[in-house]
C-alpha cells in the first residue's frame, strides 16, 4: 500500500532564479490518509519585496519580448512534456488523500487546460504583441480623428494565492492565461498539499522553457509580499471568504486599485426538473451525479453540489435512491484500488466539516450518514481524515437559512423540496452567488425558465438529460473555454472562459487618433491611413509585404446581360434580380439589383493577380456587408488593402487579412469586407 | 448679470416613487462665484433600504419585461426631449461657478453620451432580453454537448455615487447602460452641485417615461444606504481616493462581493513629441491643448492635464508660450460673456487647490500665476471661488514626488522636462495609473513606442498632430464609444466604452447542454438543435418563421465548365482554380479547385426560394471559411437554417441571420457562414 517510510520533504520556494529554503525546520504537513508527517514548510526569510520585483523586471521584460504565440507555443512544449511526467505527480498526489481518479481532475485536467490555452490562444489570438478589441471608431465625420481599443500586458506580477483542494489544476489554470498575456507569475499554493505543486514547479522549470523571471513559487506564508502590490500587478485568490475578505480589504491592494480577484464559498445547487420523474432517465442521472459531486475528492471541490433541490413529490424517491448509491460508497486509503472515496485533506478539515453539518442539522436532519463515524476498507481510521457521505434533508427550505448559507466543505449535501419552478429559481438565488448549478430536465421550456432565472446568480449553469448523458462534462468541472466564478459569495471572479481569462491579465486603453498614427500603434491598418500601390501586393511574400499595400483596380459595369447570366447559370433567380415591378415593391430597391455574390465575384475578378505566386489560398470572408444597391449600368472598382499581418511560427505561411471596398461610379462604397489569405512567406514557398 | 435675489430651493429625493423632503432645514450651498446660498440639501429621514428594495422590486421588474431596443428607445425619448429642456440646465449649472462653454461638456455632452448609448444599442446589440457572447462551444466530439456564454441583467440596483464637477454628463453617463442592461438605478449626485442633477432628474421623471421604480434620487448623504447591498447591486463611485478607499472597504460591498467600479485622482500627462519642436503646429496644438485643459471648468475634471512633459530643449519656448497664453484667461462671473474661466466650485475648493499647489512647489517652482492672488473682470473675488491658472515647473521630475502623486483640483499644471523617450514614458507612468494622457507628435515611431509604453498605465491615449487638429475630441473628453477609467491611482474602474459598459451591468453566465436545450435558453437555434423543414423558410414573414427551420438543397455538381466559365465571366483566373500544375504545387490543395465565391454563388442558386415574399433583401454575410477544397465532379449540398430572429422595433421587418453550410458528396463541410438577410414582419408587407 501507501510508502509511508520515507522522510518528510523539505519544500522549497523558487524566488529570485533559485531555489530556497526557508528558515527554521518548517512546519510539518500531514499525509491526509496516514497522518504521518509527509512534508516540511516555511518561507521564513523569503525576500518578498525582491520576488515582485524580480518578476516586474526580469519576468516581466523577458515575456514581453514574445509574441502571443511564442508563449502559447512555450506552454504548449511545457504542457506536453508534463503531461509525460504525470505519473510521477499522481503518486506525489496520494498524500493529499485524493484517489487516482480524484486526482485525475487536477493533474491531468490541469495540463489539459493549459494546452488548451496553449491551443486556442495560437487559434483566437493574433500571433502579436499588442491585441486589438473591436472595430475602429470613428470620431469625426471626414474620418480624420479615430479610436480603437488596444489590449497590452500589465506591468507587474500576477501572485496567485490558490486553494489546498486543487494544487495542480487551480496553478495551471491560473498561470496559462497570465502568461499568453505575457504576465509573469508568483504562486503561492495552499501549504497543506504545497508538496505537489512545488513537484511540478520543479518539473517546469528544469525545462528551462520559460524566461528568467516568469514563474517564482512561494512555498509557506507570504509574508508582506502583498505590502508591496502597485496598481498594475493582479492578485487572484481561491479559498474560503474569510481570508478572501481580509486580502481585499489589504491596505495595498485597496490603495492602489490592484485588480483582485476571489473565488470562494459556494452553494452549488443541482435541480430535479419538474419533468424528471423517477421513471425518467434524468432521474437516474440526476441520483449518479449529486453521489458523484458528494464524494469525489471527497466533496472538497467549490464547485460540488451542496444543496439538492427536488419537486416535493419526488423528496422522497429521491433520498432513498441517493442513499442506495451513497451506501455503495467504499472508503479507504487513496491508493487501494477499491476504495471510491479516500480521505479529506486533513483531520483539521475534516472537524470542521463536521461542525458545518452539526450547524445546517440546526434546520434539517441527516438521513444519511453519520458524521461520526466512519468505516473504511482500508487505512486507519482513527488516523486518516476519513469521513462517511452526509446527506440531509431541510423540509422547509424557503424559510431556513443554515443550508444556503453554511458550507460543509466535505461529502455533504442537502435535499430541499420545492413546490413550483419560481419556488425552485429563488432557492437557487437563495446561495446568494454560486460558481455553478445544474439543472436536470428533458424539457425545453423548463430549461429556460429554470436557467434564464437562475443566471444572474451563477458563473455556469448546467442543464443534464439523457441526450448528454454520455458527453457530458458534469456539474463540478469548471472548463478552460468556459467561465469560472460566481458572483456575490462565490467572490465575484471571473477565471478562463477561453481568451477572457487572458485578458484579465492586460489592460484595455482607448487609442485615439488620425488613422496613420492608430496604424503605428496597432501595427493594422486603417482606412484612412497611408496606402503603398507600387506593385499588385499579391506578388508580394510575407517577407515583403506591409500594412496599407494596396490595388485600387479598373473600373467594370454591371450589366442587365450580366445579372441575367449570373442568374441563370448560379440558379439564384431571387425577385429583386429577375423581376422589376416586385423588387420595385420591395422597401430597400428602385429596380432590379445585382446579386451580392456577383458583386463579391467581379470584385475577385478585378483584383486577383492570376499567376502562381505568394498568395496561397483565400480562406474566407469576414463581415461582408452589402451597403448600395448596384443597379444595371453601375460601374464598380474595387479597392483592396492589406489590414493586418499575422505570420504562423510553425508553418511557411500566414494569414492576410485584406480591407475589401466595392465603390460605384459615385463613389459609394456598395460592399465592404475583409477578405482572408494565406500568404507564403517567402516565395518561391520554402520547404518546412 | 446673475440673478442671485431668488430663495434658495429645498432639494427633495425621489424614492420609492415619490419626491421626498428630507428632515430639518437642510445644508446650504453656496453659488461659487457669488457665495449666496443657492440651496439647502438634506436626506435625512429618507429609508435607504426601503429605496433598495423598491428599485430592485417594482423597477428591475420593469426594466427586465422590456427589450434592450425598447430600453434604448426609451432612453432616446428622454435624451430628445432633455435637449429641448438644456437651456433651463445652463442657467442652473451657472451656479456651479461653471461658464456656459464649460457647462456643455456636462449638459450637452452627457445628453449626446446617453442618446449614443440608445442608438448604439440598437444598432450593435439585439432586440433581446438575453445577450449571447461568443460563439457556441463544442465540448463534445459528436456535438450532443456544447456551450455558450450569455449576459442577463443583474437583479439588484445600480447605485452611482458622483462627482460634483459634471452633475449631468456624470449621471447620464452611467443610468444608460444601466438602464440599457436592465438595471434599475439611484443616483446620489455630491451634494455640492446636486440641484442641476436634481432639475434634471426632475424633467426626466415628469416625462412618465421610464418604468416606474426605475430611477430614483438622493439628494445628501447616502446614510446607511450602503449597509444593504448585496452581491447583484453594482456600487460606481467618482471622486476622491480616499473617499473612494472608504466605500471598496465597506463591510456590506466586502462581504457580498458587490461589484465596485472607482474613478478617482488622476495625474493626466500631456506629453510633446521631441519633433515637436518650437516650429511645428503639434507644438501650438499642444499650448493650446495644455492651456484649454488647465482653464476649461477651472481645470476641475478628472481627465484634466496635470503633468506637461516636454523635451528638455524647449521647456522655456513652453513655459513662455504657455505662460502668454494663459496671460489671456480672463476671469469672472459664468454669466458674463467675457469671461473664459469662471469660478471653481466652491471656497473651500478654491483652498484645498491653494493648499495643494504649495505641497506641489516644494518640488517645483511657480512660474505663471499666483495661488493666493486673482483679477476679476466681473464679481467679487473675496466672495466667489475664484483663482488665477497657476503653471509651475519642475526641474527634476526623475526624483521628485510630489508633482506626480498631488492632484490639486483646478487649473494648475506642472511643466516636467525630459531627457528620451523611455524618460517620457517612464516619467508618464509615474502618475501610477491614469485615466488619460495624450501624445502630440506627428512621427508615426515616436507615436507608437510613446503609446505603447504607457498604454498599460492608461485607460484612454490621445495622439494629437495637425491632421486631426480640426476634428479632435481633445485630451480631457471621454466618449461613449470609448472606454473611460484607468487603472492604480485612477481607480482602476471601466466605464462607458461603447456596449461593453452595457456588460458591466450583466452577468456573464456559461450556459451547458445539449443543442436543443441551449436553444431553448438562448433563442438562438444551435447545430444540432432540432429543425423544421415544413416549407421554404424563405415563404415565411416574422410572423411565421422560428429559428431552427431549415431547408436542406438538392446536391449540384461542380464540373471543370462550371469554374472554367465562373473564372472568365468574373475575371478571377487565380492559377489555383486555372492550373493543375501550380495548384498541385500549392501547400493546400491537389489539384485545381473551385472558386470559393463559385461555392458561395451556387449555393444561394441553390437555396434560394426565388418568388416574392418576405425575404426582403441579402445584406450581408458574416464568418465565411472555405473549409475543404471543392474538386471538379464534387457535388454541393446546401443547409440553410434559421439560427437568429431579431424584429425592429421602428419597422416593418426585421434582421434574420440564418446558418449555411456547404457539404460535398462526402458530408465534408466545404463551406459554412452566416447568411444575413432582412424579412418583413408581415406578408404582404404592412405599409409603415
Amino acid at each position: 500500500m501507501l510508502d509511508t517510510g520515507r522522510t518528510a520533504r523539505r519544500l522549497e520556494s523558487f524566488v529570485q532564479g533559485a531555489w530556497r529554503a526557508g528558515n527554521g525546520e518548517g512546519k510539518p504537513l500531514a499525509h491526509a490518509a496516514t497522518g504521518e508527517t509527509h512534508a516540511l514548510i516555511s518561507s521564513d526569510g523569503i525576500d518578498f519585496a525582491a520576488a515582485l520585483a524580480w518578476g516586474r523586471e526580469v519576468g516581466g521584460a523577458g515575456l514581453r519580448r514574445l509574441t502571443i504565440h511564442e508563449r502559447a507555443l512555450m506552454l504548449k512544449e511545457i504542457g506536453l512534456r508534463l503531461m509525460d511526467m504525470k505519473d510521477e505527480f499522481h503518486v506525489e498526489s496520494l498524500a493529499t488523500g485524493a484517489t487516482p481518479k480524484d486526482a485525475w481532475p487536477d493533474i491531468d485536467g490541469g495540463i489539459g487546460t493549459m494546452l488548451t490555452f496553449a491551443s486556442k490562444a495560437r487559434r483566437e489570438l493574433p500571433n502579436a504583441k499588442v491585441l486589438t478589441e473591436g472595430p475602429v471608431e470613428g470620431l469625426s465625420r471626414d474620418g480624420s480623428f479615430v479610436a480603437q481599443h488596444i489590449l497590452t500586458p500589465l506591468r507587474g506580477v500576477a501572485i496567485h494565492i490558490n486553494a489546498f483542494n486543487f494544487p495542480v489544476w487551480g496553478m495551471l489554470e491560473k498561470i496559462a492565461p497570465a502568461l499568453i498575456a505575457g504576465m509573469p507569475c508568483i504562486v503561492k499554493p495552499a501549504s497543506q498539499t504545497a508538496y505537489v505543486t512545488e513537484l511540478v514547479v520543479r518539473r517546469m522549470l528544469q525545462m528551462n522553457i520559460l524566461p528568467e523571471g516568469a514563474l517564482q513559487l512561494i512555498c509557506g506564508g507570504v509574508g508582506d509580499l502583498l505590502d508591496h502590490v502597485t496598481g498594475q500587478d493582479v492578485v487572484t485568490f481561491t479559498g474560503s471568504a474569510s481570508t478572501g475578505q481580509k486580502l481585499r480589504t489589504h491596505p495595498a491592494i485597496v490603495a492602489n486599485s490592484t485588480r483582485f480577484t476571489m473565488e470562494a464559498d459556494s452553494l452549488n445547487a443541482a435541480v430535479l426538473g419538474p419533468d424528471a420523474t423517477p421513471d425518467t432517465p434524468e432521474f437516474d442521472l440526476f441520483v449518479k451525479e449529486v453521489a458523484r459531486e458528494m464524494t469525489s475528492k471527497a466533496g472538497q471541490k467549490c464547485t460540488a453540489i451542496r444543496r439538492v433541490l427536488v419537486p416535493r413529490d419526488h423528496q422522497d424517491a429521491l433520498i432513498a435512491a441517493l442513499s442506495e448509491r451513497l451506501a455503495k460508497t467504499a472508503i479507504g486509503l487513496p491508493d487501494d484500488k477499491n476504495a471510491r472515496m479516500g480521505a479529506l485533506a486533513s483531520c483539521g478539515d475534516r472537524d470542521d466539516v463536521r461542525a458545518k453539518i452539526a450547524a445546517i442539522a440546526a434546520e434539517a436532519s441527516i438521513v444519511f450518514g453519520d458524521p461520526g463515524k466512519v468505516q473504511v476498507i482500508s487505512g486507519d481510521a482513527d488516523k486518516g481524515a476519513f469521513m462517511s457521505p452526509v446527506l440531509l434533508h431541510c423540509a422547509d427550505p424557503m424559510t431556513a437559512t443554515a443550508p444556503h448559507e453554511i458550507e460543509a466543505f466535505g461529502p455533504v449535501a442537502t435535499i430541499m423540496p420545492y413546490d413550483s419552478i419560481d419556488q425552485a429559481v429563488e432557492l437557487a438565488q437563495k446561495g446568494r452567488g454560486s460558481l455553478v448549478s445544474s439543472v436536470f430536465t428533458n424539457d425545453p421550456d423548463i430549461a429556460a425558465q429554470m436557467v434564464l432565472g437562475m443566471a444572474c446568480f451563477h458563473g455556469r449553469v448546467m442543464i443534464g438529460n439523457r441526450d448528454s448523458a454520455k458527453t457530458s462534462t458534469g456539474h463540478g468541472s469548471p472548463l478552460a473555454p468556459l467561465v469560472h466564478g460566481g458572483p456575490g459569495r462565490a467572490g465575484g471572479g471571473e477565471e478562463m472562459g477561453g481568451m477572457r481569462g487572458v485578458k484579465h491579465f492586460m489592460q484595455r486603453t482607448a487609442v485615439q487618433g488620425t488613422p496613420r498614427l492608430l496604424s503605428a500603434v496597432t501595427g493594422q491598418w486603417t482606412d484612412g491611413a497611408p496606402a503603398r500601390a507600387d506593385q499588385h501586393p499579391f506578388r508580394k511574400s510575407l517577407a515583403e509585404l506591409r500594412i496599407g499595400d494596396q490595388i485600387v483596380t479598373e473600373a467594370r459595369e454591371i450589366t442587365e446581360e450580366d445579372v441575367e447570366h449570373f442568374a441563370h447559370f448560379t440558379g439564384d433567380t431571387f425577385y429583386a434580380h429577375m423581376d422589376s415591378d416586385a423588387a420595385k415593391a420591395n422597401p430597400f430597391f428602385e429596380d432590379r439589383v445585382a446579386h451580392g455574390y456577383l458583386i463579391a465575384s467581379f470584385a475577385a475578378g478585378l483584383f486577383v493577380q492570376p499567376d502562381p505566386g505568394p498568395v496561397l489560398a483565400n480562406y474566407g470572408v469576414d463581415n461582408m456587408r452589402f451597403l448600395t444597391p448596384v443597379y444595371f449600368g453601375d460601374s464598380l472598382r474595387v479597392r483592396l488593402t492589406c489590414k493586418d499581418i499575422n505570420p504562423r511560427e510553425n508553418a511557411v505561411y500566414g494569414e492576410v487579412r485584406w480591407d475589401c471596398r466595392v465603390s460605384n461610379q459615385k463613389d459609394e462604397v456598395v460592399a465592404q469586407y475583409d477578405v482572408l489569405t494565406m500568404v507564403a512567406k517567402t516565395w518561391p514557398v520554402a520547404q518546412a
